[in-house]
């Protein structure tokens, strides 16, 4: 496990960014003229859903694969997550040739199994319980001397994620704005720390579903508070911050702005609809205030990262989505 | 109606890029590691399905409404069409300024009429029968002096659609197979002649759904053959082989491969979560054949056209779409 360690400095998010660059995508930055006519601003989607492994995460994980020193990488790697970042820590691991252990709950999708397992993954499976996942998480980690890589608290991880920010300032220098979703902090905690060091003037939103605020509340009340619920689609956004991203977070988002639920899919929908973009539906969430007009940014160039792409196209009632709520 | 005309040369395909270049995407050419390794080859995908509308017919419709000439241009266009080509000449016909009248069926999707008055184009509802649609559109005709522009039957939507094969192959010049899905064979027409005059040893199949098979037992028999059904998810290929169309493919076309209907969506399907492109089912069919293993391409460099990208995600039983076949 990471300790100790201060927060990434943008050098040690330059570095990341060196020794991740031959292994990811440099994702495109991408527009549509009608979308940005409904919200009425510009904006430029950073489309990290066509990332390696289809999100973000795979940055991160590749970031702090590549950093263990030579001996520790040799036992492998280990984490607890039934997402992307067990997708990426196994394809990570694979491109170094070391093994990595996930953890997972006995009841994740067949389909999220798979994906682990063809990128050569060894799974653990446990109770779907958040005490039974660390504990099986802690057991593997003792049999096998892997190093425990966290899916965001984690200052390698976080370095690795704010080489999106990066990217996305350097491709398209003239951003007022950048709206980044929130779950556990790993990507905001990396894109304040990097955009605000490239671009000091640069706006970072943080954005959530209402149901999983606390990041709202935590920025707030100065401590991180927990979500009494996970009663979100946008999956990916059902953690709390932790330790290490919070601090960053609190010192430097400029707000955090919470997205009503019935929101989301409508504002998914128009962006397969429009810009024929799979997003999943964590990356629907920082549109769907400009959609609805709940926020309004007029006549700013505003940077949205597109987190992710893997979605269960089964498991949404496609038929009964209404339009964006200013649109009914 | 335009008659009489011989079919587009090289040359007036050419002229067609540069009338219609100042308003069309240059649409990018997209590859994926995972779909090469299912299908054993490598594949280069021309995404027109990111193109205005949301599909190439706006390349056709487009050089159509430029060409014609300043008097007839004035009275307007009108076409009969609830798919994309109606979208397509309502655009075209708004960059020129002139009117476009649209006859669909009065129980033509909701979300289609919107799309078409979005871009300015009159309605006119005819009852769902060829029969009435076809009155309809002369009776418009007659009562507005406008030129009729058929969806693919007409030698500038030909040389239109052509446009997207010449930049297929000045950007990917090393290309040696092209699959186009084929409906009216608009786009099948314009890619044989623009093909083979920039690169005659390139190799084009077309690729349309076993149970509207008409193109394959029009080439077969040596004269336009009728689809019996039109019983396939790929609506855009219901279409019998036109007049103009016709004798351009018979005599051109390397092969016609019909793919069996069970294969288009979970094609569709890998398109989705692999690419995370939205495609419509008619996009689907050409890669169809290389995930189940039907066709065999082995190490060849294959150019799919991805024609369109406007599909009903509620018309979908996304929960019970399988595997590609090969890989049940």
């Amino acid at each position: 496990m990471t300790t100790g360690k201060l927060e990434p400095t943008i050098e040690e998010i330059r570095k990341a960014h060196d020794r991740i660059r031959p292994y990811i995508h440099r994702t495109p930055i991408m527009t549509c003229r009608s979308i940005n006519e409904m919200a009425g601003c510009e904006i430029f989607f950073k489309c990290d859903n066509l990332q390696k492994v289809g999100a973000f995460k795979i940055r991160g994980a590749t970031n702090a694969v590549l950093s263990l020193p030579e001996e520790e990488a040799r036992r492998g790697v280990v984490t607890h997550s039934s997402g992307n970042h067990a997708q990426a820590l196994a394809l990570a691991a694979k491109w170094r040739g070391i093994p990595a252990y996930i953890v997972m709950p006995e009841d994740a999708p067949e389909v999220k199994k798979n994906a682990v397992r063809g990128y050569g993954g060894k799974i653990t499976y446990c109770r779907p319980t958040v005490a039974d996942r660390e504990t099986t998480a802690a057991r593997v980690q003792e049999e096998t001397g892997a190093t425990f890589v966290h899916p965001y608290d984690n200052e390698d991880v976080i370095a690795g994620q704010g080489t999106a920010a990066k990217e996305f300032l350097e491709d398209q220098p003239d951003l007022d704005v950048i709206l980044t979703p929130v779950g556990g902090g790993g990507l905001l905690a990396g894109t304040l720390l990097a955009a605000k060091a490239i671009k000091p003037t640069v706006k970072v939103l943080a954005m959530e579903p209402a149901n999983v605020d606390d990041a709202k509340r935590s920025v707030a009340a100065g401590r991180i508070m927990t979500n009494e619920t996970t009663q979100t689609i946008a999956d990916g956004l059902k953690t709390n911050l932790g330790e290490k991203t919070f601090p960053i977070i609190k010192r430097l988002v400029d707000e955090v702005i919470s997205v009503p639920e019935e929101d989301i899919l409508p504002t998914l929908r128009v962006m397969l609809e429009r810009m024929k973009l799979v997003i999943e539906p964590s990356s629907a969430v920082p549109l769907a205030p400009l959609l609805t007009g709940d926020l309004k940014l007029p006549g700013l160039k505003v940077g949205i990262h597109l987190c992710g792409g893997n979605i269960d196209f089964g498991a949404i009632d496609w038929a009964h989505i209404q339009a964006p709520r200013r649109d009914r």
